[in-house]
Formats: structure tokens, sequence, C-alpha cells
């Protein structure tokens, strides 16, 4: 079966539903790719880090990115690809914008804690607010 | 907790285990992804793909890749990155050496179905062989 194209509406559902997805980045077109949790809001896609290690570096250099979610089955697979842009940050704002996310979500991130603003400021950790450019969402069979 | 890094026996183990990666690809730094299954044998990954379409544009322009496999759970998860070159073929040989990887792991592609020499000639098809240069494997909790 050739792929089928998703909507832009089962594009955002899938993005709602699935809590983990595959962030790629590229440095000298040597691309790298790691597992991270996200949430979906407002029309951007939210990841958080400790603000150190190899994807910080390579974001840095070069903050193209393209963030893939995907629900697969033993016969059949659906996926949405996103290219975009990563802004980072440390401040505050970012954190609560965030966290109001995650908490939209019901993710319960980070064991179900509650985080007041005083929690969130100690926290160290970036925040990584993707600006989707293009989304494109497919399903098949394997 | 801080991640801590796999053996090159676990990342094998897991690389056996799953049978859906990530493949990311890169032109002119713009990174692009796509799932795909694969089946790991005798130290290099195999893939297939029609001989047409976006992934394949690219990496004919850039066979530099990387690939990921993971296994998520709703507090753990294990990942697998391995960076190399994709060298593809549409030649009998690459595509029993694929079938043969498949049919060793049992992994039934296609249905199940058997396929003897006449079968994979008339099939049209793209192998995707990795040669691996770096393999890292990591698992943490989110």
């Amino acid at each position: 079966m050739k792929p089928r194209v998703l909507s832009r509406e089962d594009c955002e559902s899938l993005l709602s539903r699935e809590r983990y997805g595959r962030l790629a980045l590229s440095l000298g077109d040597v691309p790298y790719i790691v597992p991270m949790s996200y949430v979906y809001s407002g029309g951007r896609i939210y990841l958080h880090s400790r603000g150190s290690g190899r994807k910080i570096e390579l974001v840095r250099k070069n903050p193209r990115v393209c963030f893939e979610v995907d629900h697969l089955e033993t016969n059949r697979w659906s996926s949405v690809v996103i290219t975009g842009k990563a802004d980072l940050s440390s401040e505050m704002e970012a954190k609560m914008r965030m966290f109001d996310a995650f908490v939209g979500k019901d993710l319960k991130g980070h064991g179900g804690k509650q985080f007041g603003r005083e929690d969130l400021e100690k926290m160290e950790m970036t925040i990584w607010e993707i600006e989707i450019e293009e989304m494109t969402g497919r399903e098949g069979m394997w």
C-alpha cells in the first residue's frame, strides 16, 4: 500500500496523543538523532534538556531541526515529520510556558510533581521551543 | 538519573530485539527523519525502500546517515544511535543479503511470504546497507 498523506488535523491529533519523539540535528551535513519527550501546545513543540551536551552544542551552531513522532504497530505505521527552528532559553518565562503546556496535557512530567515559581527558578534546564515551518504526516503499511 | 552508557553487547541486543528505527539524513545542514523497518545483521543495518522519493534524493546527494533505535517505556528509555554511510543498491546480491538477514531474524517481512530468486529479481526495491562507523547506546529515566 502506498503511504497516505495525513491531514493537518490528523497530524495534530497524533502529536497530541504521543509523548515521545525524535529530534534530528545536523552539523557539517552529518545528521544526529536523539529521542526526547515533548509536548505539543499552541502550535509549537516544547522539549527540555540539560544545559550542556552534544545536542546543545549542535543546535547552538545550527538551529535547524527536524522532529519526528510516530505510532508504530506490527503491520501499520503513522508518522509526523516537522521541520523548523529551535529557540533555546533558560529564562523563567520559557520554563513557565513549558510547564503550563505539560500541565495542560496532564502529562505529569517529572513524577507528577507540582512545581511553583520558586521550584522552577531553581531548576537548571534548557527549554527548546520549536517553531514549526513545515509539518507532514503519513500513514501506511510496513 | 543521569543516562548510563550501554555496552556494545547491550547495543547489539537492543538492535536485535527491535524492528523499527528512524533514519536521519541531511542536506545543506537541514536534517530530515523517517521511520523505517530494519534488520541488524553481520554488523550492518539493512533497510529497504522504493527507488524514488525524498529520502532517496537526499541520500544520493549525501550518503552520511544517522540511524536511531529505541525502546521507550513510561518512565525509562534506552536508545542506540548509529552514524555511518548508506550504500544503496538494486542488485540481486544486495536483495539476497537483505532477505537472508530478514529470514535469519524470523521477521516474516512482507506478510511472511517466502521469496525465491525469481521473485526477488522482479521486485523493484532499493536496498540500503549502513556501514556503522560509530555506535552509542544510552539508557535513562524520563
